[in-house]
């Protein structure tokens, strides 16, 4: 069951791919149960991270059957029905139902910019339909709308609405939010970027969706448990790791992919899924890829492969 | 057959619905017999003005198959296939080709920002693979993503790559694409806002691409007549009478939905097509409603409800 | 004396230096001619080509003064006051009064970003407190706010406020604004980019602050006369010329000083005045200037340097 | 003399006015003093806070000679000399070290957007130039332009460049930058939102400079002081008591400049100094001030007038 608050590393994970219209099925595998040893505390598909936008529906569905199938109760998986089209929100969403997920994660829709009291009327209605709770889903970058804390504030009045993810990197914004809801100890409000997880669940906070915990999930699961512990520092020693990760793997390439390209990357050379990326992107090509060998070396990952 | 360039009023067709899921059927036959009284020279289906991004797939497909069997031939029509999923921009495309489209317009994928040569990768994978022409959609505002206009030339060489809609308002874009481009004769630069068809013509432009031919096609045509014909004064009078439609029922409500349900709001009342509008946003209420009705009657449009 | 709309070709001036604290005299002096020979229709100093927020203060007052001499009343001289501080404004202003120019510019103070009732609120105190009409200046890329199509008709509404240039490259802003403020003939809206002079004319806008006309003033006359006489294959062909002297010479370098820096260094090629910029920017290196040297030539112009 | 790193609280002090061209003098010593009393570890003049790009430059002078004169070493003063011009910058810097000033904050010029390796030129420049160690201030609400985590590294290797104030919020910008210079112990990076203060400083971060300490400068000390000691909960708690401030003060009114508006109001309220705001802003009118009135008493601060 859900947990209220949901706490902990919920890593938005990668989606294997094959190809665009295939699973890397035994890569899936891999990739769910090295997540798990990590000792997470939830699994979000098909965010940002699993490039969930440039999937394709028929693959969407597959990816949350055979996770929340593997998965079997171990953690609770979160499953993002972020869409533009609201009856494809709806079809996911009870996929995940009956898959066994726990809850749902939705951005606002991202083509027109909607005005919060429209996203105040699209959540609602969203939520009120919804079979399982859902998470608001904060990521002005890709959606060009920030969710106002004070939108917030009044969705979480309604009852199947959890919590919130915040990817917006804004520290205010966080900060607000967690003011705002400062008496809502059932509503989790998680932090996107990982680079702010020790500082905010020092602070307090829930917890974090870190994509870095796709490679290295156990970092990411001490730095909370530290950070819950109050030890202040060991939360700096690891939370340095962290940025020593990001700054290794993150930055490679020129485009705002990079990150993803990146974390494939990692993956594929630590011998855990393949890099293939979903339109319009495309893996890194032999140079950025050799970049990112070497510094995995230097983290000293368990790299298998050239 | 697609005209090479293609060129005068193409209007980006609203799309008729009774709900989320349901097409207004008898609207939809009404709207498109209306726009083509007007003498339009295409119909552009599921632009942004269509809502397409928040249209289930089945209401995209089958609007397609509709629209082009009632068209039958009498003007080239094009149907838009953006989307975050490269698959089912093909499944659309290929929908449209059976159906007897004369051409695809697609706008870069719009989650994930894509750098200026992962437009020109995507671009030019997505046209090699398609089975009519594609035009390509400038539309900054929703994609966060200006086509670059040297990226604009280099796709120009793709040979189904026909032509480029630009919607960012930005007229210096629009005037170093149509430079880049002056020695190609068959490819074709269309002005999205209808507040800049009637200059763009004069000055040897291609032609519009105008959301308010959905209420009153002839006067765009023969905006477009006039300026073609050179005859500056009367083309001052129309763009006057442009100007004079945007500015009575574009901007009522507060939100950058507003033209939408401002257009909407008007078909219906015009007794053309109902008004409804797919998810997240939602039909002007009755306060903004009467603004409209009396803007209509002062413009000296043909209102038949209430 | 200022026309009433002012119309035609307003270039606006660049700001020959030695160095940062020192004006080219000569070369201003040469620059003044060579603008004036092209039968301008006045002269802009201070604005964004005339680097004036990096300018010393005592500089902007000597500039005004000596171009103000130099010009004698041969066409109106335009001063931008544009400034974060008041009282600078005030004072630059009763300089340019007192040394006979014809009107001002102000942009909206751009490092706060006001909202629309407070540019209201700053220019109607503004405007009620100069020596001289006042024309706004609407410029977002640098100053963060467009100034509304609505504020400007309010704004319109004070005596001492005569007109707006516009440099936004937003179309429709510009349309619209000319559509509401259609009934006030003494009141000028002036395009900024010089792409868009010709159309913008042809469709009975008033004229252009063209920074290419520092370089070639008479193809913007020109251009500016066959458009009030309707020559529409004329306007073409000179806004052809127009848009090829921009793409050779203002896109040669990375940063958004391209534009400056391109039009500095041609005039310094040309032998009218030096290419000094002031802090925080640097003239073209040698790498550059080669560029800029082949493509004046290809222009045939009039290269006296290497 | 400066530490190195600079530590501690370093509040962006309040210009008090009477009016556009006077320093209200009695409001500034109480000003100065009631900061002070709260045990801050240094004054920052000129900063946002200040309205230093709206103050006219004798005004400017003058403040920095006399809060120099009354603080007379007692905490090192920091003086903003940020300006589009670089000779004005240069004049206040010589102002402020004959004052007494220990270091300056500049940052980038705000109305052309510069490029990165533009902005390294100058920040090399000015340093090299200046009499008193160098603060860089990442602000890009206000300038356009992020100082790059990169460009940061590499301005950190001259010597007269002694720290970041970083003020864009971004926590992932901030934790690269102290992870880049993660050895450079004498250079300091500080927070601008004092919504991060504490969690800052527990990571290890040297500590912010906080508007609200205009008003209850203790109330950020302690929560500094118990970050530096470890006491998460009582950082916890103090940090909520911010929280609560900026939530009752700094919301109030409809614009950017709502923040400024609300500081001044309240410390006029308070008795300290005048709430007369620089041109362009205005103070707020009876209707906000009563509201701030009200949040003051239920915040427990001591008002004293109407």
């Amino acid at each position: 069951m859900l947990p209220k608050p949901l706490r902990g590393v919920i890593p938005p994970m990668v989606t294997p791919l094959l190809d665009n219209r295939t699973l890397d099925l035994k890569g899936l595998e891999r990739l769910v149960e090295h997540i798990l040893d990590g000792k997470v505390h939830g699994l979000f598909l098909l965010g940002t991270t699993g490039e969930a936008p440039n999937l394709s529906y028929d693959l969407r569905h597959e990816l949350v059957r055979r996770v929340c199938k593997q998965v079997n109760g171990r953690v609770p998986v979160l499953v993002g029905i972020t869409d533009t089209v609201f009856t494809e929100s709806m079809r996911l969403a009870e996929s995940a139902a009956r898959a066994g997920a726990e809850a749902l994660v939705a951005a606002p829709p991202y083509y027109f910019t909607p005005g919060q009291p429209e996203l105040v009327e699209y959540y609602t209605h969203l939520a009120s339909s919804l079979p399982l709770p859902l998470f608001l889903y904060n990521m002005p970058s890709h959606t060009k709308v920030m969710i106002d804390p004070y939108t917030v504030r009044t969705l979480a009045e309604n009852d199947n609405i959890a919590g919130l993810k915040d990817s917006s990197a804004n520290i205010v914004y966080f900060n607000t939010v967690r003011h705002l809801l400062r008496d809502r100890v059932d509503f989790s409000v998680l932090m996107g970027p990982e680079e702010a997880l020790g500082e905010v669940v020092l602070m307090g906070g829930h917890g974090g969706v870190c994509g870095g915990a796709n490679l290295f999930p156990a970092l990411f699961v001490e730095t909370y448990d530290a950070a819950v512990a109050g030890d202040t520092a060991r939360v700096r020693a690891l939370q340095e790791r962290i940025m020593k990760v990001g700054g290794a793997l993150y930055g490679v390439g020129r485009h705002v992919s990079s990150f993803l390209k990146g974390v494939k990357c990692s993956l594929d050379l630590m011998g855990i899924c393949g890099d293939f990326m979903a339109e319009p992107f495309s893996r890194f090509r032999e140079e950025e890829r050799s970049i990112i060998r070497s510094r995995l070396l230097a983290l000293g990952a368990n790299v298998v492969k050239e």
